[in-house]
């Protein structure tokens, strides 16, 4: 069982908080890595390997040129894609159905996304229907693919572990 | 059953996007309101009520100066506080008593908290104990409080009536 992120349209200067914030709740609630579309952003790739490497654990960040491109592979390499939008249909209507993908890639946006990427998603969800956070959004999908395991108060190098060993699957 | 956010050290330049993201994560995961410390941020203010207008509901947002007296008002009138912070105990060991205040403040940080805040708190909660965002675990704390009943699909204007019916509590 393994998930991966995409952020959309990272821009260096605006988001480079928010992204970074992306990138650590994808690791602290059990992705393996994030792929980063938009601006190259140096200091987010340093940042984030640098909190990875201090806390432990095999989380690794690539930027990608194209989106579609990096979508269209993972669903040819056999894997799933659910993308978090306001505009999808409601998270809990779908979470058992999600919870069962093996190689997911969760997708989240930031200001507009293009109608590509609504059409190649496996799922677009909504993480309620009102605006808030990105950031949010993915650590709900995260914490519900899981069943919760990132809260049970494992010690962090046990981390990436742990959640397999609960959720007990591969 | 009420949920109010405080917000720690909130500065001007450097926390605008992430404090907004905590506003509204906080309003569509059915807090009543937030409190915010630090910098006077009259765009912040703007900007979240702006956003309660248009898209409805009676979220509420306001600068206060110390947050140890916010939160001993808060106490001295009977609700009760938990502080998030990746140093406090699991939150699925809590969960449950927290689910059962019906006066909640949730207190999230900034970069250093002050030691006062965690003597204060009666529940110091760590959603992981991993480095990741407050955005993330306002959202997470705020999700297993109301039972995940802001996530079942009802309509915008319908949020604070359906959290509160879903709970089958005032």
């Amino acid at each position: 069982m393994s998930v991966t992120v995409l952020r959309l349209g990272h821009r260096r200067i605006r988001d480079q908080r928010v992204t970074t914030h992306v990138c650590l709740v994808a690791r602290a609630f059990g992705a393996d890595g994030i792929f980063v579309c938009g601006e190259k952003d140096g200091g987010l790739l340093e940042s984030v390997r640098k909190i990875s490497k201090k806390w432990g654990g095999s989380f690794w960040i690539e930027f990608v040129e194209s989106p579609v491109k990096t979508i269209r592979e993972w669903k040819a390499a056999g894997g799933t894609v659910a993308h978090l939008t306001m505009y999808g249909e409601p998270l809990l209507g779908h979470v058992g159905a999600v919870g069962q993908e093996k190689k997911l890639l969760v997708v989240v946006g930031a200001e507009k996304v293009q109608p590509e990427i609504y059409k190649l998603a496996d799922w677009n969800l909504a993480v309620t229907f009102e605006p808030h956070s990105e950031v949010a959004a993915l650590a709900i999908v995260l914490d519900r693919y899981f069943g919760g395991a990132e809260l049970t108060g494992e010690q962090p190098e046990e981390l990436g572990a742990a959640l397999k060993a609960k959720i007990g699957k591969q």
